[in-house]
């Protein structure tokens, strides 16, 4: 697996080159010769003897970015200016903002947004504390937490260095939920403090998005906050990705025939996402579900289990089976990774049943590659973008909040997030189905409404698409 | 005193009145002669035999739009139809929102905004922390917050009541400050998990706002939060009120020619603002203070006082003046009440010295009448917006925030809080200022960057406008 250039590590170099020679092509073939992409090339300013030129190039990562440099350095006659990366470019000041929904021009605007007349509605709220869910930002707005503990595949990186992907969730919400989102990154990484400080917080959402929080915290972090609250509470890490798995499972098993009760699924990993996911895939009726983690398979005998661990061992595995990951993949319908790099190789997926599912979702790189796992698997899907089938939140986390907005939920369900799962495998349709085709597009029009449709109906929410709240004098 | 009509208590009423008859003019005639004020008519639908209007009109307050409503009942023919309260429809939902600065279009996007792209400004701040304020929402956003104990005039009315105010709050740090601030009213009312709570949220934000929490338990909140944190910690309800009362004093010293070392200021009222203004006074220069609280004035004798009180105390009344509000008036120069409603009337004004000064600030109802107050006074302001030179905070918040964050300043002191205060006099033209214009408009083009500009200074931070920070690749 050679990783291919990305927007993602893109450069802009500011350059002057000798009008009117071949020193622009030059340019162009020095950057595709280095492997690299050049995605615009914008003359910004001309004379008879010299452009000054922007090209703007995707690379592979930031030292393939700094070998383009040279490469265009080479050229002759070619003079490098500054050297601009879109990406940190988008992140200076904040990717996102808060605006007032009302302008203010003048002394009558200000006296109903603000005093005399805002006390009115906080009268109507203190009398009714409700109200706040239909005349306050409460409303549409959720909280992205975070302690910046388990930060992407980063680490601990602290709550500053979390800010840029909470600000991207956030930025997601709105895009697809139309939900606004605020990140609060946490200065604490105390199970207890965590949750007061949420709780505390809480009064001014209608729902509480964990974000990033290591295990075995984030368990306890979540279910004390979700007995405490009453907002739901949603660990995406957990959620999203058990939702967004067990959709794709539902499609892949429609590709290859089998029935979701008849199936055995062999995990690797069991941190939060591997946790949900068995719970969930329970709730979906499989049966027969082995986990596995570095010390190989959890069973009813693991020694020295607590917490989540000790429910795997009491709700998976009903043979009891013992050994590492490699014996219990022989013979398996599904392996579903979320644990590290290159655990497997296709000679182990050929050891599964025949027309067989592998999710590798290790990012970004898989416990098996790809490629080599789609010589054995029938389908096979990954965390990347840049293989087929992406297994990726961001098609469950906005339709999920949207869902428990419209229906002013107070909590969240099996039931839910298994509406859910099934809304987003119900988009992909017959038609569209294939092999390398289970999940949806996050650009797909349908995915959001339809996801957020089943969580709101599942949550007791209006069946009707939500109406409009009247505004009646109090 | 009898209050006017005010779009804070405006309602549109529905109604059907007979086509071609004098229903309409009937309408106005009746909302006027109830001492309501018809601000806007439309006809929203129109047939041969009927009129579907919409009057919008400005009452006093709720009872009084009920009679409003009653009058138009009672014009011949007319059926009055949904009475909608306008201050509530711009509630509805909330009156902010976030929104994303970029378009998230494509994959590309989703790339540089999230994943992976997201991860290498993750690393950049990971390894220096400060780059949060360079490429983060943290450059320019900070929080507002409060415990919902002392909201408005309102009192304890708790979190979800208090969101209107603070919702409001941030529109207008947008507004005046470009300021992104979010609201975080807190479930709680304790001192120690106010200040966790604040710590806890701080690294996602370049200052903190406080506001409307109750005294004594403020001080304490900002004092540990001001020392305990790296941003700047600002209780609006003490500084913000200081930094415009000495602004308005500088201007009405100037109206009547007196300096500001030579005066005797009496004050009514020794909670939050109180307590802030008499610092800020004393940092002015103001020699000659003398407070007076329920209990009559406050001096080097007071038994059983603490805190705040024992500063005030032991820092003001030089003569150790003892008695009444009434005693301490007698030849005082200037007056400044943020107590309670009526305790003063015009001929306690006419015992201070010539040429005297009243600031009654307590709303809606001031501590003496104004129009009495003004029979014997060279200058009166208040905090309302229906007299001259009123006392508004919105002319010093957004500024003060805006100059802190373009200075990244750390902190904030009683030098910054003394600049505002100049800067936001000086706003005041010597052509322009008179006894009636001692503090501009919130309106006025130039009030928030001059101030914002003095704050920047005085936190050290760049002389000249702030310059766009530079996007190197890291």
């Amino acid at each position: 697996m050679t990783a291919a250039p990305s927007v993602s590590y893109s450069i802009t170099v500011r350059l002057e080159v000798p009008a009117g020679g071949r020193s622009v092509s030059a340019l162009t073939t020095a950057v595709e010769h280095a492997g690299g992409l050049v995605t615009a090339l914008d003359v910004t300013a001309s004379g008879h003897e010299r452009l000054r030129i922007d090209v703007t190039c995707a690379a592979r990562d930031t030292e393939h970015a700094d070998a383009l440099v040279e490469a265009m350095h080479a050229v002759p006659e070619v003079v490098i200016g500054k050297v601009s990366d879109r990406t940190f470019l988008m992140h200076l000041g904040g990717k996102i903002e808060m605006v007032s929904k009302h302008p203010i021009r003048n002394r009558d605007d200000l006296s109903m947004i603000y005093t005399p007349g805002v006390a009115r509605v906080c009268l109507a709220i203190a009398k009714n504390r409700e109200d706040a869910r239909r005349l306050t930002v409460k409303r549409n707005s959720i909280a992205v937490i975070t302690d910046g503990s388990a930060v992407l595949g980063l680490g601990n990186i602290g709550p500053e260095a979390a800010l840029p992907v909470m600000e991207g969730k956030a930025a997601l919400f709105k895009r697809f939920g139309d939900i606004d989102a605020w990140p609060l990154c946490l200065d604490t990484q105390d199970t207890e403090q965590i949750i007061a400080t949420v709780k505390a917080v809480a009064p001014g959402f209608a729902g509480i998005n964990l974000e990033d929080i290591s295990a075995p915290r984030c368990f306890e972090v979540e279910e004390r906050l979700r007995q405490e609250l009453d907002i739901p509470v949603f660990h995406d890490d957990q959620h999203g990705t058990a939702i967004v798995v067990v959709a794709a499972l539902y499609n892949a098993l429609r590709v290859v025939g089998k029935e979701i009760g008849q199936i055995r699924v062999v995990m690797s990993g069991a941190g939060a996402a591997g946790t949900a996911i068995a719970k969930l895939l329970l709730a979906a009726g499989v049966v027969d579900i082995v986990v596995t983690n570095r010390s190989g398979i959890i069973h009813r005998g693991t020694k020295d289990v607590a917490g989540q661990l000790l429910w795997l061992a009491e709700h998976t595995n009903r043979l009891s089976l013992t050994g590492s990951l490699r014996d219990a993949l022989v013979g398996a319908d599904v392996f579903i990774g979320v644990s590290g790099p290159n655990l497997l190789s296709g000679p182990d997926i050929a050891t599964m049943a025949d027309r067989s599912i592998v999710f590798a979702l290790s990012n970004p790189d898989p416990e098996v590659d790809p490629m080599a796992a789609a010589e054995h698997a029938a389908v096979v899907a990954t965390g990347r973008s840049d293989f087929p089938n992406q297994i990726n939140n961001v098609l469950a986390f906005p339709g999920v909040f949207r869902g428990l907005l419209d229906a002013r939920s107070r909590d969240i369900t099996q039931d839910m997030l298994l509406a859910a799962a099934k809304a987003l495998a119900s988009v992909v349709t017959e038609d569209e189905l294939n092999a390398a085709y289970i999940t949806p597009s996050v650009f797909h029009a349908d995915v959001h409404t339809t996801v957020a449709n089943a969580v709101r109906r599942a949550a007791g929410g209006p069946h009707d698409l939500r109406s409009v709240d009247p505004a009646e004098s109090p």
